[in-house]
């Protein structure tokens, strides 16, 4: 069972052809992969801090199969995947709420973990390994 | 007792500085103004479409008076004032939650209500006017 | 010769990682898109309604190379590319600009045009079509 | 002669009504508080991080005059005022471009000057100091 965020579209998250704007589709999802990530412990405001080991979004993907309007409820379910020692992805899968949920877009992330200074790549830290790794089997 | 709506802070939320860039303030106080409507019963996509009465915000005002940071969470009180027949503010106090809540902003909103075609002003629909009057009583 | 777009990171641009927020490169490419459809006679007020022939954003694809910051320059080339009788899809490659350009992201959206009542494929506007074909050949 | 910054409307920049959200008038007014303070020769990048020195915005105030679509083009001119030592705000007039330019918005911010990490007050810095003050006399 994936951990599932949902939530509500609001207002400032649509444009002027009445629906979410395909950009703010990855912003959703990022706040679903935050809310993942709290929930496994991680502390959110060093973690996307400049300091130490950063794991910056090195590519995105998305399908947007369906439009989203103001007042409209969301759910998306967040699985994250080992990719290697230093990198993951999280796939989220969006379902537009009602009498028969709909898929709303599916949208992938690929994460690498590096030091700020240097660059370099880096390990995963090991709670994040952690989460990364009890997703891919759950 | 006023419409209170809670929610975390969330990184697309914040800027450079880490923490949540001021004109997002007001972004999460009309998701709390959403949230009010809908519990009154105002059905939000045809209400903010640009068709038929409008209510556009005309002024807006905010004091910042506490930084907020990613996963910080908090709640906003949402109180409506009516000012004329066609006319009413709505007035937020934003609290971060913690130990001991403390006030995060003070925002105030104008809202005047006019015909989207002509924009000639027009008296408050009635579901709308009895949220306001409600809220100015409560 | 692709059409290019420059602008300035600004601090909305940014989140608390002090860079440019991943999804907001996507709307950065938007600006381009629009800014190409408008140097090719579109009238971009109607061209983004809600009405007749739309063209949503189905598909997007962005690879992350390089951090961005406040007050960095941007330059975006457009390229746009047929795929079908209804459907095309837009290149974009976001360079840093300074001494020396760096490449910072490669970005890709899929756009196919519907009828915004029926949802139903339809042919490119010509005027939208000429772009589309132009860009290809250019 | 204030400083003045021109940009386009864009489609991230709009709401469902069609038209640009009421928050986002304010981002677009930072934009142009990054163009004039980067033409005084203050570096952005450091001036807005979260280090040492820092000027958070306090109180914010906006009087929206004129819807603003996709395609608009904008002028605002920008006027900083000395409050006190450690003080000031900006005031910025919103102009709609066209046949006849049109007020569109008149935005003011109030900024105070402290330290990142006792959040006490301090005195402007030197070259802020002269830019609020020029600004003042312009």
């Amino acid at each position: 069972m994936p951990f599932t965020y949902e939530r509500t579209i609001h207002f400032p998250d649509t444009d002027a052809a009445g629906v979410v704007f395909f950009a703010r589709y990855l912003s959703i999802c990022h706040e679903a992969y935050e809310e993942a990530l709290g929930m496994a412990g991680i502390e959110l405001q060093s973690f996307f801090s400049a300091a130490g080991v950063v794991v910056p979004i090195v590519r995105s993907e998305a399908d947007y199969k369906r439009p989203l309007a103001c007042g409209d409820r969301v759910r998306i379910a967040v699985r994250p995947e080992r990719l290697a020692d230093d990198s993951f992805a999280v796939r989220y899968e969006m379902a537009k709420l009602g009498k028969v949920d709909k898929q709303a877009a599916v949208v992938r992330t690929v994460h690498v973990c590096i030091a700020s200074d240097t660059r370099s790549r880096k390990s995963l830290p090991p709670a994040l390994a952690a989460w990364v790794d009890g997703g891919a089997q759950g």
